[in-house]
C-alpha cells in the first residue's frame, strides 16, 4: 500500500495510480516534490501492481508552476537518486523511459520545469478551459534545462520550438494542441473521464508488450542523456550571469513565486526592465 | 496490359494505376493479398508507362482490416519475393523507396498492417465521415511490427505515437488529420475527385525530378531496413507469448476477424479479460 | 544607421529592425535581392543593436515570388560572400545559424525560393486572407534547391512532405498552418501588430541566453551544409536537363514571371504540357 507523500497524495484503483500534486501555495517544484517525486518513482517501479501513473493537481490554477529558484542546488541534489547525477532533465528521462506508463491530466499553469515534467511524460491531456503552458526561461535569460529544448524541438519543429522559448509566452490548451505540445485539449468536464477511461484501458493491456514498445518508440524521439545533460548544464550556466541575476531578482519585486503575481507572468515578463 | 489479380482489381487512366482492394469479406491481408501486392509492384515498376498508383478499397466498410492473424507464415513467406526476407514490413517499405508515387485514397476501417501499409503510402487522403484508423497490436500484446511505430513515432511525434499504440483504440479521420497520420480528411463525395486530380497532376511532372525527390526526403525521414527488420522480429517475439496468444483466442471468441465483430474493435479490444 | 538597399527598405524601432522587400513588379529573387540580403545581412551581424529582424514585403501579391530563373548563375555568385561556396540555400543556412533571430511576416504569395527563404527564419506568421505557399520546382522538374525539402521533411512529415513537393500545388495559410509549414495563419489584419509586438517582446530578453539557445534547437532540427550542398547540386543538375528546360521554357510562353500570369502558378503547371 502506497502512503501519501507530503506534496503528492495517492489513490490507486486496479493496477492504475493517481498521483495528485499539491504543494501549496502554487505547486512550486522544490526539494520537497523532488524529493518526493524520486520516492514515488522508486516505489511504484518496485511494485509491480501498479502499471499506469496519472499526474493530477489538486489546484485548479497551477498543475506544476516551475522550479522554486531560490532552492536550485537542493531539489537538483535530490534528484541524484534516480537520475545519478544532480539533473532535473535526467530525472524526468528517467521517468520517460521507465516501464510505467504516465500520463499527464492538466489543468491549470504548467511552466518552466512544470511543462518539461509533463513533456517527460507519455502522454498529456489538458482542460481546454483552463490549461496554460510557457517555457518562461528566456525571459530571465536562462534556457530550459530540464528537457523542454529535446522535447519541444522534436514535437513542434524548428519555427514553433524556437516561438515558444524565445517569446516566453503563455499559450493556452487549444494552441498547444495545435503546435503538439500536448496530445489534446478537452474540454474541462470530460478530462476526467476521458484520462481515466484510458488509464484503465491501457492497465489491462500486456506489460510485457508495453516494455518493447516503449523501448521501440523511445530510440527514435528520446532524446540521449547526453543532450539532457548538456541543457542542464547550460541552465546552471546562463543563471550564473549578471544579467539573468538581475532580472530574476526584479522578477520577484513583480510577484514572482506568488500565486497572484504569477496568474499572467508571459505578461509579467514583456514588461520587465 | 495489367491484368485484374484475385484480390486487386486495376483500372489505368494515363499513367495513373488505381488498384481497388477487393478481398471479401472484410479485405484481410493474407497470403492471397500479400501475393498480389506483390505481383503488382513488381509488374508496374516493370512498366515505365505507370508513374502513379491509387489504392481504393472495393468495401465501404473496410480499406484494409489488418493481416489474417491465422496465416501469418504464409504471407511472410510471399513478402521474400520483392523483400528478400519474410518481412511485411520490408515490403511495405519497398513500395515506399520505390519510383512510384503511391497514393491511398481510404474509406472505412484501415487497422493494425492495414495502416501501416497506407503509412508506406507516399500520401494519405481519407473520408472524413467514414475513415477509421487504428493499431489495435497492443490490445493483444503484438507490437505495430510492419513499420507503424517507425511512421507514427516520426509523423506524430512521442507523446501521440505512445498514445496511439498503447491505447489500441479506434480514431476517425478528423483526429487523424490533427495527429499527422494522413495528410488530410476530405469530405468522402469530394475524395474521389479530389485524389483522381491530384494523381494525374502529378503523373505529367517530370519522372526524373520526382525520383531524386523521393531519394532525398526518404534520406531524412524513413527508417532503416534494419528499422524495420526489428519491429518485425518484436511482433513474431510478442506473438509467441502465452498471453498474447491467450488474448488472440479470446479476440476470436468475440468476433475477431469477422466483418460484423470488428466494426467497433476498438471497444472489443477494451472489454477483453 | 543603416541605409535602404536596392531592393529592401529598412526601418529601424529600438533594437528591432524591419525589412520590406521591394523589388518591383513581383519581388522575384534575382542578383540584386540576393546582393543586398548579403549585404543587410553582414551589416546588421555586426551592428549589436539590432537583435530581432522582420521580414516584410511592399507587394501584397508577392511577399518574394521564387528566384529568376534566368538569372541563376548571377544570383548564386552574390551568396557566396557569405555562404562561402555559390549557394542559395547556404546563404540562407547561414541566416539560419545567425545570432540574429529572423521572422518573416507574409502576405501575398511566397513560392519556390522565397518559400525556402521563409523556412530559414527563425518563425513564419501569415495573413490568413492573402498568403499563398508553394514550392514549384516539380512542375518543371526541378528539385526545391536552397533548403525546401530539408525544412519541409522535418516540418510537415514524410507524407505532407511529398505531398507538397511532388504536387507542386498552392497551399493557403491555413492550410499551410495545419501541415506546420508556418507558426500560425493570423487574420490579416491583426498580422502587424502581432509580429511587431513579438518582436519587440524578443528583443528586450537577454542575448547570450538567446544565442545558446538557438544553437541548441539547431543541433536538433538544422539540417548539415552538407545536405544543403547536395540539394542545390540537385537543383542544378535537374535544371540541366531537356525536359526541365522545356517546361521552364512553356511556362514563360504562359506568363511566368509576371505578376499576372503567376496569380495562379498552381494551377498553370498542371495545364503545361
Amino acid at each position: 500500500m502506497l502512503a501519501n507523500l507530503e506534496t503528492i497524495q495517492l489513490h490507486a484503483e486496479g493496477s492504475v495510480l493517481f498521483a495528485t500534486i499539491k504543494a501549496p501555495p502554487m505547486n512550486l517544484l522544490g526539494p520537497e516534490m523532488v524529493r518526493d517525486l524520486v520516492s514515488l518513482i522508486q516505489q511504484v517501479e518496485a511494485d509491480s501492481a501498479v502499471r499506469v501513473i496519472v499526474f493530477k493537481s489538486a489546484d485548479p490554477d497551477y498543475f506544476i508552476s516551475h522550479v522554486d529558484i531560490t532552492r536550485v542546488a537542493e531539489y537538483r541534489q535530490y534528484a541524484t537518486k534516480l537520475a545519478g547525477e544532480p539533473s532535473l532533465g535526467l530525472l524526468f528521462r528517467y521517468l520517460s523511459s521507465s516501464r510505467l506508463i504516465s500520463i499527464a491530466q492538466i489543468q491549470g499553469r504548467v511552466r518552466g520545469a512544470g511543462s518539461e515534467f509533463v513533456l517527460a511524460c507519455d502522454m498529456r491531456f489538458a482542460a481546454r478551459e483552463t490549461a496554460i503552458f510557457g517555457q518562461p526561461e528566456q525571459g530571465f535569460g536562462f534556457i530550459p534545462g530540464a528537457g523542454g529544448v529535446q522535447h519541444l524541438a522534436r514535437l513542434t519543429g524548428r519555427g514553433r520550438a524556437l516561438e515558444i522559448i524565445l517569446s516566453a509566452q503563455d499559450y493556452d490548451a487549444e494552441l498547444a494542441e495545435r503546435y503538439g505540445w500536448i496530445n489534446r485539449a478537452l474540454p474541462a468536464d470530460q478530462l476526467d473521464d476521458f484520462v481515466k477511461s484510458l488509464a484503465h484501458r491501457i492497465s489491462k493491456f500486456p506489460a510485457a508488450g508495453q516494455k518493447v514498445l516503449k523501448g521501440r518508440i523511445d530510440a527514435i524521439t528520446l532524446a540521449s542523456v547526453e543532450d539532457f545533460r548538456r541543457d542542464s548544464e547550460s541552465f546552471l550556466a546562463a543563471g550564473a550571469t549578471a544579467e539573468t541575476q538581475a532580472r530574476t531578482k526584479a522578477a520577484f519585486e513583480h510577484g514572482f513565486q506568488t500565486p497572484e503575481g504569477e496568474k499572467d507572468l508571459g505578461r509579467m515578463l514583456g514588461e520587465l526592465g
